[in-house]
């Protein structure tokens, strides 16, 4: 039976982790990305459909451009960090499940296909895949900065045009500055998040 | 700055870490399910609104109500498992802002509420909630099995009656047995599900 992991990673995952609204110039390296990808990839998603699609911008061009996509407050944290994430679904995420679900890929391909499955599935296990993809960022060492202030038609157009993948959110990964993290905000308590039944 | 995590606890969360099928019957404790929520409470969300909202499904009464409103494959599961958690978003998650976000709650709660905005934003924050949920319970040594085969609308009206919460995905936690687990299921490679830019 598994134990828990030591306090200080819970620390580094969890309780320590903050969200820096201004960033170190040092890259992440393409290893690291590669890294991160495979441990995100292993997080469980509905029949194994993995619809999450990833744009990993740090070009000087792509980051120009996702900058002029964003809310102006995010403008100059895409431009300062060395790399952020276009987090997308792609809604033809089905035809990959003969290739993802071996024993049932037809099946589920049809099952997903059904009006409006695809769609509600895509976001839901994309949007877990993101969740995956900030905590293992941070299990690296990394850290994140999530944002969905930003032109979503407009970066399908520029970097998922001629697919049918949508952009769900964006993320900065990489060294914050200390000083530019804001105060924490509260968080509701037990009894107001849920309930026993 | 940050270092990774040890390769032990990248294995229990990520590379190890398996769905079952069965469940072993020890209960989870009260208090290790507050511990999981102090966990995971602490991931990121948009402007801190955190969405998600849990019932934490452990009684005989509710765990055969659950299974019923479940597809047929799932119901033993529910039926097995020590807690199944209903992870649910609240459509009226803009009214906490106040709460969430004290610098600038009333201007959050205005731009929540614009047509469209609180549904897409439950859905992303409350689905990333859930990864964090999922991330946070194998980190504890918990197993998961989430799963979203289920009548949504009649868990709603059984387990959110009087409210705009809205069921997501329901996920078993405990301890599954060992030879419930299918074998390993293949994931995209890096190159198929993303791209440098």
């Amino acid at each position: 039976m598994a134990q828990p992991i030591t306090e200080a990673a819970l620390d580094q995952l969890f309780r320590s982790a903050r969200t820096p609204n201004d960033w170190q110039p040092e890259p992440v390296e393409e290893s690291t990305v590669r890294a991160l990808y495979d441990l995100l990839k292993w997080g469980p998603t509905s029949a194994n459909g993995s619809p999450a699609r990833f744009v990993w911008v740090h070009s000087a061009e792509a980051k120009a451009r996702l900058a002029s996509l964003a809310m102006e407050a995010n403008r100059p944290k895409i431009l300062a960090a060395p790399l952020t994430v276009i987090v997308g679904y792609d809604l033809d995420f089905p035809d990959t499940m003969p290739k993802l679900f071996p024993a049932r890929g037809e099946m589920m391909r049809q099952m997903f296909k059904q009006p409006g499955v695809a769609e509600v599935t895509a976001m839901r296990n994309g949007s877990l895949q993101g969740g995956y993809l900030i905590l293992a960022a941070r299990a690296l060492g990394l850290d994140c900065g999530p944002m969905s202030g930003f032109d979503n038609a407009g970066v399908d157009k520029a970097f998922f045009a001629g697919t049918r993948i949508q952009s769900n959110f964006i993320c900065c990964l990489g060294h914050g500055k200390p000083e530019s993290i804001f105060p924490r905000n509260p968080r509701l308590t037990f009894e107001e998040a849920g309930r026993f039944a």
